[in-house]
């Protein structure tokens, strides 16, 4: 059995046309499926400029968004996993910021709507309120496929080690998160948690993030990354428009998990 | 009000004499406290070689053990409080690795069972099993004082992120881990994982270790370290036997606390 997923990270540049950022989205999801990657997967907000006040004007609803014809063809023509960045979408009423997944025949295997907003207020005058535009997700999502389990996850959602272990708990070998840490949180924080939460959980971490746009008004670290379940950076991008290429091989899972069986010795007595 | 901890690390050498090595322990706290530090911290299992067979001939009981009464003796005689690393404890006929922490008139303030032991299987021939000879600690350790509320734990308690954010909730300001990892795990995780814990808790970490002795059959990674709530390493050894001085600024909390305010922004309707 093959237990080797061959990876493309589109680390896209995003820009403030919708139509531009779809068209430029569906050109490196083809780029990516030139090297017989199974799983491809795009950042956070890539049709969107990252911009509360911006979310609503482009969200779409499912399944009739533009965003989302584009993905599902786009998985079909390409016969791959296809994890959707995120994007607005409408639900409802409503607007989340949502990673949806599709399958090889463009079928949707399930979406995640963030479910710990980003509201903070950086000393120095960044200030990021999700919250006045977005409403908050209400499951956890651990998707089965042929190639493997997969949590997807997004952006501020990593800084919550509770939810990082109910994925693992519940199966996910490949936790994917499209997100975009900035230029204070990046530098700090960004490699420090993937491989913090890969070590804990012994499951491999894809941190997928649109390029760095200095001209935005919010500027995106970049530096996609893959870590493996020993905490090894297995790839890692710099903050350029790129497609970063990775095989990730599940087999390890077991062997770092017979080594240090973490997940067996936690204390749940005492956990409460 | 003053909010700084003055803190000696004592980063000593552990032979195989259990005399000396109280004997040791005494005069490193005697000489961290020419510092006008009001915390010092002793390593893991200070009196006794790191070897599962050897615990439980080097184990006491509390008060009447030596090493328990040079602990107490020397937190009255310089009026600071000790976390007394850890020693193999013999209570009610079990043998635990256990941290005391003593006060400034010498009172036994608390003490930690370390509660998830090391049992694991390194390929390459390292293994190490805890609970062939040690029993499970049965709760967590938070001790509040005059001079700021720590958190106590052992070694690999620190990979258990569910334990460290229990004590957190529980109020802890400054988490004090006295550990031994080893020349695997210490490069791979031993700095990673102190950051890690303290960023997600936006607390202070502090590891204390013993120094590195390649004689012994598990040898110490050493790197007593200090972390702060944004995850900066603040003090830092390398391998030698030292006191690691560090200034421990809690007001550091309130402030990232209100930056990023992840303990209010937890999703305790999902977690279960």
């Amino acid at each position: 059995m093959n237990n080797i997923i061959r990876t493309g990270i589109c680390q896209m540049q995003v820009g403030k046309e919708k139509e531009k950022n779809i068209a430029r989205a569906y050109t490196m999801i083809k780029k990516a499926c030139t090297k017989e990657n199974r799983l491809v997967i795009l950042p956070e907000m890539f049709n969107c400029p990252y911009s509360a006040e911006m979310f609503p004007d482009y969200a779409e609803s499912y399944p009739h968004g533009p965003t989302f014809k584009m993905l599902s063809q786009a998985a079909r023509e390409e016969a791959v996993y296809l994890v959707g960045g995120s994007v607005p979408e409408l639900e409802d009423g409503r607007v989340y910021n949502t990673s949806f997944v599709f399958g090889p025949t463009g079928e949707l295997l399930g979406k995640h709507q963030k479910l710990h907003l980003f509201d903070v207020d950086l000393e120095g005058g960044l200030s990021f309120h999700e919250s006045n535009t977005l409403a908050y997700g209400k499951q956890i999502t651990v998707i089965k496929t042929e190639i493997g389990t997969f949590g997807v996850a997004v952006c501020y959602d990593i800084r919550f080690p509770e939810l990082i272990r109910l994925m693992t708990l519940a199966g996910a070998e490949l936790i994917i998160i499209p997100a975009a840490f900035n230029m204070k949180t990046g530098p700090a924080h960004w490699e420090l948690l993937f491989k913090a939460r890969a070590i804990d959980n012994q499951v491999f971490l894809v941190g997928a993030a649109p390029a760095r746009n200095i001209d935005a008004s919010y500027v995106s670290y970049g530096n996609s990354i893959v870590v493996d379940p020993w905490g090894r950076t297995i790839a890692r991008a710099d903050e350029k428009e790129t497609i970063l290429h990775a095989e990730i091989n599940l087999s390890i899972i077991k062997k770092v998990r017979n080594e240090f069986p973490l997940l067996k010795q936690r204390r749940t007595d005492l956990y409460g």
